[in-house]
This record gives structure tokens, C-alpha cells and sequence, in this order.
């Protein structure tokens, strides 16, 4: 395996500095530098808290001027407008003003609320995230992106909120279970099969150790992932372009993940999603070789299999796409390694297609 | 009186193209350009729509995709989390997509709802204000700031996120109560006392035609009053300094408004904030002339008397402003004509001053 303890030298995409070590008094110092003397409100769901609280309440207690918990249901439960209301709600009850700073500690769905939260709180707070699954720490967390779910659609009312800091410390990732992280793996896939292939190499090379949680595997690819998603939301910060490969994978993923209620996580999702979009990619000449290594990286992860769904309860789901445009549904395909295209793919052919891959699609 | 009916040129506050006119039909070309084509939402409270519904829908048919027509309470109570969830729902059961456009037709409560729409729906809708009061169309609609009211805290949740565009028909305000132009005037006398002289000689000179809602009086006033406010709001667009001086007459103004329980306007609210803070600036010395003349113009707007109060209740709510700093309240008084300064004011000087004024302290 590579990757070590060493701390990565911090980045930014563009709007958050990232701080990126293995241990989890990685937090310590700039978390104490973002929150010096302020009023914190800190969202956590219950059983995060219980994990991963000691770590944060050392800094809060030593650096805020005073700090309130907030407590969150865990995963996408947080992600409601109700959720969001009762978190201003105690933030206006405890006179938080607009000069404090909200820290998330969670997963993306914490994130995701906490940073529309901090985004609509008297209009705007700054915010820090302190991501503990690997999606938060490879993906969620840089970018900006915040929002709640809203009459069945994903992320339907958010905001674009960039944290001031994140600190991803890979120790929070060893007390996840194996699932969680090959899951979180998908998103490092993603972004490795259209972005960084050295990223991919190191992935393949490290997947046992990284499937295990392993702090030392997982610190150099989660500062490369970063890495690589802040490259792309820098050159797009409000995915008005090449932001969307980051789609990739997700157009089927959020229309797999809604119709198998819960029996699939998001990263799976995604993962089959990725899967599809290779398909589409194969019938328009993407190297065949290139196919197969992605569909043999994803084999290792262990991916359930696809839920049973209709065709037709999936095409429209995929149609209600938030990023569809005037023109449809636009789909990020790979076309050579390390390469890719966005592209509205005609309607007949997407039904064909994934009929062929919901009956005879399942991992290989 | 002064003013007349041609068009004033389009100006912008940096990030909205604004334009002013007399008649209705100053709404069509530009919201014509704004739509184009796009699927829009268009959010009005009813009795608004009665009365000026037809102006909006003839160009909405001709130039949009296709439009929704959102309906919301009339005035304040449109400013909850709950309204804006349902016209969220409204738009994504609509099929409503990240590329439409949301048009707000009505007050200043009507803005503010729909900017947070706006502001959240997808992460970010471009938006278009059509101004139907006073003090949306000399205020409100100019600098960008959207929000609700949220645990008994007017604005507490929001964005700042400008209108496209922002049409300005004066003819709209002809069908307004005399006590609600009287209330919007006074955000007029509150930027022009401290920013624009002219603007306060044109106010005295016309206060007759503008009371009695005279389109052509009012075509001026809102071009200079707009000219007035972009010109803080670009200088100043989060609020950090200068853009305070926009809070005069509003921190004891709010917190009016919330104890009188509905009996005074915000502008009713906010002008007996202004006669207050023209006291606390007498006492540091601003000139007893310029308070007089300031005094004698809000007298003619018929000012309903000063609610009974408790000077406590007053103070507890003043600290609970949402502009509150660590460092405290903070107090934008003027120093002269066209001058002023933000100061934090000592709590035993506030009690004794609030108290005079709430025993003694009626319209002259």
C-alpha cells in the first residue's frame, strides 16, 4: 500500500481552505483559528456526536466564546426544510447573531444541511465542516454545494455556500463499516475514471486496505480526490460547465437511490449509475479495455445488486432531473480515459439501453 | 410639484437592472427580454393579481415558455418557511427546472418570499421584481436582500441574492391607501435626510400629490430614491459599513413594529424610530434645525401615536436585533444634514432616552 501520516500541505477550492491528516487532532489548530472568541453553533446527529464529540468539544471549549449543540437525525433525515427551521429556530432562541460560525460535524447529509443552514441563517454565516464519512471528505465537503431535500427531489432547496474551512481527519473514516466506505470509494471512481488516473492506480492498488478503513491508505486519497474536485470547481464554480462531470454516474444513481428506497446507499447508486453511463459510453466506441477496468474496480467493492424497478418508473424519474436543461437530460459520458462528454441521449435509446442493463446488468 | 411621465434611464445597483416608469406599460419590453422563452413562476398574493394581474399576464403570454401563476397570503404572512416550502412544492410538481425564471408581482413581503424562492429553489433561480408599493419599489426591491420571518425574528432566514431585473411602474401605486404611501415615504425621508438633500426638498415640496398616490409625483421620487439606495448597496453589498446608514430609524423601528401587534406599518414603525434617533443625535449635538425639519415632514404624514409599550420589552427586543454585533446594538444617528455615524449607545443613556420618549414622545 502507499499513503502515510503526514499532514498534507492545506488546499483551497478557490472558496474553502482544506486541510487534509490522519489524525484526529488534525482539527485542533485550524479549527481554533476559524472559531477564535465567536459564538458556535455545532450540528451533529446523535450517534456522531457519540463517536467523534471529545474531538471537537476540546477545541470549542478552549477557542469559542460560547457554543451550542445542535442535534441533527442522522443521514439524509437531516435533510428537510423541517430539520433546517428547528436548527434556526435554536440558533434564534439562543440569540446566535450574524457575526457567529457554524460547524458541521458529520457526513455529507450533515453538511448538506448545515451549510444551507448556515447559508439562509441572517443570510448568510461562515461555516467550517468537519466531514466523518469518506463522501463528506472526498466530495460533499469542497465545493460549496449545500441544500435539503424537497417534494422527493434531491438537494431541490440548498444554496451555494462554500465553508471557510474544512479539516478531513482519516481517523473519523476507521470506525466506519466496510459498506460506508466502498460506497464513499464509488465517489474517489468517479472522479479518478474521468480526472486522475494516477488517483485510479492508487485505489486498485489500495483497495483492501482502504475497504478496512485504514487511516494511513486513506489520507493521500482523500487529499488527491479533493485535489481533484477543487481543480474542476474552480473552473466551474457554479456548475455552469465542466462541473458536470462530476455528474457522472449520478443521473441514473439519483433515480436508482429513490426507487430502491433505502436499499441501496447513495454510493452504490452511483456505482451502478457509473456502470450504466459505461454502457452508453461502449455503444459509442469507448475502449472496451477501459470498460472492463472500471467494471472490475467496482466488483471489488461488493455493490448489492440492482433493485427490482420498472424501466418506466426510472425513465421518469431520470426526467425529473434537476439538471436537466430545456434541451433534457444531460449525461456525462466517459469517451476515452480520462476523458468524457456531456450529452442528451436520445430517448428510444435510452429506454433500450436500460432495459437491457435493469434485466441482464447486475455486476458482472 | 415637480416629476413628469417619461421614463427615467435604467440603472443598476451592481447586480439589477432597474427600471422606472409611469404608466403599466413599463413593465413589457424589459420583462419581454427577462423571460424570453424560459418557463416562469410568477408569485403574487391575490388581491394583488386582481388589481394588477392583467399587466403582467399579457407579456408572461406572449414571451414565456410557458408560466405558472403562484399564490401566496397577502402582505407579512407570506413571509414564513412554511410559504416558501409550498411554492417550492408548487414548482417542483410543475416540472419547474434550474433554467426558469421567477417574477415577483406585489410589496415588499411579495420580494422578499419570492427572492428566497428564488434564491434556494435548485440553488439559485435568476428572479424579476415588479414593485407594487412604495417601499418595495424605493427600497426593498434595490440591493438584493430576500428573506422570512422565523422564531418571532423578522428576516431571520434568507439570502441575498438580487433581482435580474427590477420594473418599477409608479401607476401601480395610484391604486395604494393614503396611509401606506405616507408609510412608504418615510423609508424616502429616512435615505434622503442622510443622503440626499434634493431628494428631501422634492419630498416637502410634493407631499400632497404623493400621499394621494399621484403616479407622476412618484416617478421621480422612486428614481432618486433608487439612484440613492444602489449607490450605498454597490459601495456595500454585504452590509459590512456603509450600507448600515440604510438602518436608520430601524432598530428602534423593528422592534416598534413587533410590540405594537399589527397597530403601526413598518414605515409607521420606522418613522417613529427615526423621530427617535433624531433625540438621541440632538443630544450629541446635531443641529436643532435640521431635527425640526425633519420632525415637521414626518408630521404631515399623519404618524399613528406611539403604542403602549413597555420601555423593557423594548430594550429586550432592540437586543435581539439582528444587526447586533458582540460589541452591541448599533445606532446609525446623524451628525448634520446628509451625515451620520454608526455608534453602539450605552444601555443606561438608551433606558433614559427610551423613556422620555415613550412618556413624552408623541408626533408633535
Amino acid at each position: 500500500m502507499s499513503g502515510g501520516g503526514a499532514p498534507e500541505p492545506a488546499l483551497t477550492d478557490g472558496s474553502s481552505r482544506l486541510v487534509v491528516g490522519t489524525g484526529v487532532d488534525t482539527v485542533d489548530r485550524p479549527l481554533a483559528g476559524a472559531i477564535a472568541g465567536h459564538t458556535v453553533s455545532l450540528i451533529a446527529a446523535e450517534p456522531v456526536w457519540a463517536l467523534h464529540g471529545e474531538a471537537v468539544a476540546a477545541p470549542l471549549d478552549a477557542h469559542a466564546g460560547r457554543w451550542l449543540r445542535i442535534t441533527i437525525p442522522d443521514g439524509e433525515a437531516a435533510k428537510t426544510i423541517d430539520v433546517a427551521a428547528a436548527c434556526w429556530r435554536s440558533m434564534l432562541d439562543a440569540g446566535v447573531r450574524r457575526d457567529s460560525v457554524v460547524v458541521a460535524l458529520g457526513g455529507g447529509s450533515t453538511g448538506d444541511l448545515a451549510g444551507f443552514v448556515a447559508a439562509s441563517y441572517m443570510r448568510g454565516l461562515r461555516w467550517v465542516q468537519l466531514p466523518t464519512t469518506v463522501i463528506a471528505q472526498v466530495d460533499a465537503a469542497v465545493g460549496g454545494k449545500t441544500g435539503v431535500n424537497h417534494g422527493g427531489i434531491k438537494n431541490a432547496v440548498g444554496a451555494f455556500h462554500s465553508p471557510e474551512l474544512v479539516v478531513a481527519a482519516s481517523a473519523f473514516l476507521a470506525t466506519l463499516p466496510r459498506r460506508q466506505l466502498a460506497s464513499g470509494l464509488v465517489e474517489v471512481v468517479k472522479m479518478a475514471a474521468l480526472l486522475d488516473l494516477e488517483l485510479l492506480a492508487r485505489v486498485e492498488a489500495d483497495v483492501e486496505p482502504l475497504l478496512d478503513g485504514d487511516p494511513q491508505a486513506w489520507t493521500p486519497v482523500v487529499a488527491a480526490s479533493q485535489r481533484v474536485k477543487a481543480a474542476v470547481v474552480e473552473r466551474d464554480p457554479r456548475e455552469a460547465g465542466e462541473r458536470r462531470v462530476l455528474n457522472f454516474g449520478h443521473t441514473l444513481g439519483h433515480a436508482l437511490e429513490g426507487a430502491a428506497g433505502g436499499a441501496l446507499t447513495h454510493g452504490e447508486a452511483v456505482g451502478h449509475g457509473i456502470r450504466f453511463a459505461l454502457r452508453l459510453a461502449a455503444d459509442d466506441g469507448l475502449d472496451a479495455g477501459f470498460v472492463e477496468r472500471i467494471e472490475r474496480l467496482l466488483g471489488r467493492f461488493e455493490l448489492p445488486p440492482l433493485p427490482p424497478v420498472g424501466v418506466e418508473a426510472l425513465l421518469a424519474a431520470v426526467a425529473r432531473d434537476k439538471k436537466a436543461t430545456r434541451d433534457g437530460v444531460v449525461w456525462v459520458l466517459p469517451t476515452a480515459p480520462q476523458a468524457w462528454r456531456a450529452t442528451v441521449v436520445d430517448e428510444r435509446r435510452l429506454r433500450a439501453a436500460l432495459e437491457r442493463f435493469m434485466t441482464a446488468g447486475g455486476p458482472a
